[in-house]
């Protein structure tokens, strides 16, 4: 059996104690004999920061661009709060996602029917609720240069941002949303702001290219984002793909992971261009941040970290087994009751962070 | 008593249907003696682009420099989705907010109470929900050059956005915020990335800083846009006043909108500066759009629109008295069932667009 390489980056507060609870996951798949991952760890964020004054080393970038696959935990917190921009916990994140090419954000809004009424949405509006959110993850406003604050002449400041897109940054993920609405209900909607924005307007027409060449079996929807946020929270059910930029796909993914109820379960895949041997890198994180006002606590639910371990087994390692497996064992596991606090209806006596890991290891 | 000069801008869609109804209470009004009007009515959005092939004239500029306050119904819609750029039917609303310098934008998130069952949240999530968002919006990735589709060597594009902003479009928008907040429930928060943007960064400072050396009695937290839409969904009475960009505050305010189930019901306002004479440009608009879908079908709820109108009365022209009496018209002609489709519950006979203007006057 191959041993994958796997780069376990734990990052900050709550990303430590999910991460924990992964590997006690992977011991247990390896047992198994359906798994076998060589693991490292490594710094990322703050805790990198802490250690060597920057986010990410370039050790550690070294070692994440000879991984198979990356497992992030989370970064950030108060702590870095007052740091410059430029070694800020997130630009760990950032030059990973960048460095590596990893254009592609999948973010599954998925209801788990034993959770539809943790959800803020009345139960028939989030009941059975499946989003694949298609977020493009390595341009846009986030990297365009200039990126600067410079001081007038009367000592005020100006700060500036840009937002780029190129026809071949919209191409390419346009053609991951298609492809993957092809396998699900055949339906994308494409969220910009083509009204006040020239890269809307580039966004719009690129798509419905790509649309109309290789995709008419697909059907396709434009929707503006302002438009689309208040769709996602009136009937969530209308959409199914979901391609967007990556300052909207931001706000947007994140409003759809909380419709769910469900946040603490959500894991997410960020991948890059399959190369000449036919592999990607890749990068697994869930989608809940590093909640520092409970770090420490053991009250953080892992399941959103485990299952970016299974989404890692079925993307990168076409591990499609393992991760059924573990897909069920964490179906499971709700099943039998077992809860963390954030999914726990009142009254309940929820599970601690260990707790729901060792409930996931116990119905594997 | 003063006639005030009113400058009516219908626009596009069911815009045009809701203004009839404001033309109809505003003759209510005048028989009551508390509130009499001047009021000329020109074109805007598509209407415009159809009748003279720009979505604003310089003429009609000219009479919203000149009126003491404008009301504006909703532009666009599909007839004109293929229009250039930069002569979309929005671009008329865009030349009339930046011309005329309107800053601020004001959008209160009001849940009716009777209402509360039209929210796709649960009843107890947004039962009192009171939320004012307070909007930059003459800056920001609108406005912000360059802005510009080009093409590379290769003959493929690139298009740019230019997010921007000074210390002093912040400072401004903090004060309006910062003042709010004293006659409310003393509360601020302010949404923007710091942790992506550099103008967030300079978002954060600035309201920091006017916070720190003229608000100390008012309570001031900073939030992730992401996150802050996020919370908007999941526990939306935590805020009171919410600051934020122009980009932000599009898709933020939505949400919040949408939360209320009242969407038909929410005014706005858009402020200029007070001059050396104490009075600002003003334009008063319905948060929803000129939702084509239902246009010309006597279906759309015409309470945002005459709520806008009462809005102006309060804000621009110190009509309080006035302003109460059509608030409480509203009210009343709700508490004795007028319900238009959008907010009727089910197995109701609504009213149209028509009879609810004809209910609120007649409860005026
Ligand atoms: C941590 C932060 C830089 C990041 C982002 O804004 O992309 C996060 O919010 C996310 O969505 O993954
Ligand atoms: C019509 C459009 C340009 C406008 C905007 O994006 O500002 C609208 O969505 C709004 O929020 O008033």
């Amino acid at each position: 059996m191959t041993a994958y390489k796997l780069l376990l980056l734990p990052g900050d507060g709550i990303g430590r104690e999910v991460m924990a609870q992964v590997t006690t996951v992977i011991g247990a798949l390896a047992e198994t004999g359906l798994a076998s991952f060589e693991t490292e760890t490594d710094l990322v964020g703050g805790s990198s920061i802490d250690a060597h004054g920057v986010p990410l080393t370039d050790a550690a970038l070294a070692r994440a661009d000879a991984a198979d696959a990356i497992l992030l935990g989370a970064v950030g917190g108060p702590k870095w709060s007052g740091v410059a921009y430029d070694i800020r916990p997130e630009a760990g994140l950032l030059r990973l996602r960048k460095d590596l090419g990893l254009f592609a954000n999948l973010r599954p809004a998925i209801c788990y029917p034993a959770l539809a009424d943790a959800s803020a949405l009345k139960r028939e509006l989030v009941e059975g609720l499946d989003i694949m959110i298609v977020r493009e993850l390595t341009g846009g406003v986030y990297f365009g240069e200039p990126k600067e604050i410079t001081t007038l002449p009367d000592g005020t400041k100006r700060a500036v941002d840009t937002q780029v897109y190129t026809t071949g940054e919209i191409e390419r993920i346009a053609h991951v949303a298609f492809d993957l609405a092809r396998k699900r209900s055949g339906r994308v909607a494409s969220a910009e702001k083509h009204n006040v924005m020239k890269s809307g307007v580039l966004w719009k027409e690129v798509v419905t290219k790509v649309h109309a060449e290789h995709y008419s079996d697909v059907e396709l929807e434009h929707v503006l984002a302002d438009n689309c946020a208040m769709q996602l929270v009136r009937r969530p059910k209308q959409f199914d793909v979901l391609v967007t930029d990556n300052l909207f796909g931001d706000v947007l993914s994140d409003v759809a992971a909380m419709l769910t109820g469900s946040l603490g379960m959500l894991p997410s895949a960020s991948l890059g261009a399959v190369d000449s041997k036919g592999s990607r890198k890749a990068l697994y994180e869930p989608v809940h941040g590093s909640a520092p006002d409970i770090a420490g606590q053991d009250l953080a639910n892992p399941l959103a970290m485990i299952g970016s371990l299974a989404m890692a087994l079925r993307y990168s390692f076409g591990l499609g087994e393992a991760a059924d497996l573990l897909d069920g064992a964490i179906t499971d596991a709700l099943a039998a009751g077992a809860r963390t606090k954030d999914i726990a209806g009142e009254g309940a006596t929820p599970l601690g962070t260990a707790g729901m890991g060792e409930a996931v290891v116990a119905a594997l």
